[in-house]
């Protein structure tokens, strides 16, 4: 399966999505500090995708030669401190979190006079398990959503930013549900929301779109509402960042106006995200933290100054769909609709 | 009054907008070809600058050494073929045709045989008074407007694309309103949606703040609903291309969007326009024509290809927002609430 993170003997190394969709660029990130940097100037991106990388990162950094020798106790701030670096690339999606904290935990249940041998096994291990956990979970999304699918009807769904093989470990979540519905034929096409400021529906999606031989097309966000009303879109599939107990769902900025659009032209809208996503945590979206982005992302453009040397930009990395908006939620296990903080708090345990 | 259509004895020239604001650069049009191409190429943009530069171009044409000695009825066949190379230049403004029809009125008033003098000099007459009405009419519209803001509150307001001095022949129609609340101290910020593709709010609307000493900030289209959220955006003020019979009016992509979130979020939508934005001979908003530009638009940037190569897009120039949607319709002569069909026929007296 197709992914734009790599880790073996040689190291970990990222498919540079700044890069794309002209040139196809893997960045070789040998310690802890490229990676970090590498999630925070967005080479890696994708919520899945950032806590897969996290989890490489710290086992490539267990296994630097320096620390040859060490028992768990003494490796274990050295270990605090490369976890603390990669609190600090990106605060919003909670799959950064869960890998940290799962990669914590492992070790955590290692006595202290453990060998440094077994760090690395154990920490080794997770990322592995993470990594190919979260193809699975894709596949799983993909086939609940597809089922969605109202039979003899070919779909015309829309999509914002990218949820696709690029932003998770492989296949998708919102765009593993369209492989799924090409797959299974009950696909018309694809409209892409280029995804302003970064661009990630225009340059990653339709990359993934344009390999796959699914029909595509791209525009402009503001064209959405207009789509909507005279192209008869179907449903609109999104990924997510990080949903709270109640259902309220942070993805990237745009979805809420996509939300509040398709309630006003009774458009479905779907989410489409693993269990890693959700914080139970955190009661509604309003204790979600939105990650505010410099101004240049919106004044420059590929390195061109677009907008008055001195502009300021209101430019919010993310925004917070309510629940009440969302028509479904599809997770590997199945599809949640209704009442959302029911299932979450079944799901959770609490 | 600051314009970006300039009309002497030197000929037409047009401040190139798609060179804003990076380079201030005047081009010459010093036939009805590069008038008509500049139209079309969007050096000039903005349905009340389309409309003056179109009048314009056509005295400039009379003016041509070839018509030397010709009469009315000489001139008449040349002078339609004129008019028929500006409307194919760009479909969806009326003020486009509204200019042209104008033009061939105070031509027709002639008689058959009425010198060549003569012709030019209605020709410059009606174009240099669409001009200089304009910019009276941009002044009232902003008067009327900001008459509409309580006492004793800064307003936060959002616009869309750019409506100002460079897309009217100056001071502009929703950027009038903006100039007129800065004037009496009524205005907290502007918030300028950067328009894609064309970005027209980081380039040109940016441009015009920055020089008026406005406070502003430029964001991505897709933060608009985030952004009425989280900062009490008070109006959003958006200018019109063409308004049908019953209010429905065609506007930049995007705006549409805008009209629909602002009813979610409890926001006052308002439209600027003049007169001569309507069209009562179009009774509602599915009549009026929607241009779509070429793909290029949204699959480069700058000249820099962002999608694959081989890339659809979707790329509707326009999109239109039902007079439901519209809290008020700001005209030169007032205020419409309401019974935008009732006001409008009492106008055109219909």
């Amino acid at each position: 399966m197709f992914s734009a993170i790599s880790y073996k003997n040689d190291g970990l190394h990222l498919l540079d999505q700044r890069k794309l969709p002209l040139t196809e660029q893997w960045l070789h990130c040998p310690d802890l500090e490229s990676a970090a940097l590498a999630i925070e100037d967005m080479v890696v991106r994708g919520a899945p995708a950032i806590g897969c990388t996290a989890a490489f990162a710290l086992a490539q950094f267990s296994n630097e030669s320096r620390f040859d020798g060490l028992s768990h106790q003494a490796f274990k701030p050295f270990f605090n401190e490369a976890v603390s670096r990669l609190e600090k690339t990106r605060p919003t999606a909670v799959n950064l979190f869960y890998a940290l904290n799962g990669s914590g935990k492992v070790l955590a249940s290692l006595a202290s006079e453990a060998t440094m041998d077994e760090c690395r096994r154990v920490l080794d291990a997770f990322a592995q398990d993470l990594f190919s956990e979260d193809q699975k979970t894709c596949l799983a999304i993909g086939e609940h959503g597809a089922g969605l699918a109202p039979a003899g009807h070919k779909l015309k769904v829309l999509t914002h930013c990218n949820t696709g093989a690029l932003a998770t470990a492989g296949y998708g979540t919102a765009l593993g549900i369209i492989r799924s519905l090409h797959r299974k034929n009950a696909l018309e096409c694809v409209y892409a929301d280029e995804t302003r400021p970064w661009l990630q529906g225009a340059r990653l999606t339709a990359f993934e779109l344009e390999k796959e031989g699914i029909p595509y097309f791209v525009q402009s966000d503001g064209a959405a509402a207009h789509l909507m009303k005279t192209q008869k879109i179907d449903w609109i599939v999104v990924g997510a960042d990080r949903i709270a107990a109640n259902g309220d769902t942070a993805n990237k900025i745009g979805t809420y106006s996509l939300a509040v659009l398709a309630r006003y032209h009774g458009v479905k809208f779907i989410v489409a995200a693993p269990w890693t996503t959700f914080d139970p945590t955190i009661k509604t979206g309003d204790e979600i933290p939105i990650e505010q982005r410099p101004a240049s992302e919106v004044t420059s453009l590929q390195g061109v100054q677009v907008a008055p040397e001195s502009a300021r930009a209101f430019n919010p990395s993310f925004d917070v769909t309510p629940a009440e908006l969302i028509s479904a939620i599809v997770t590997e296990d199945g599809v949640l609709e209704g009442d959302y903080a029911a299932a979450i708090a079944r799901h959770f345990g609490c």
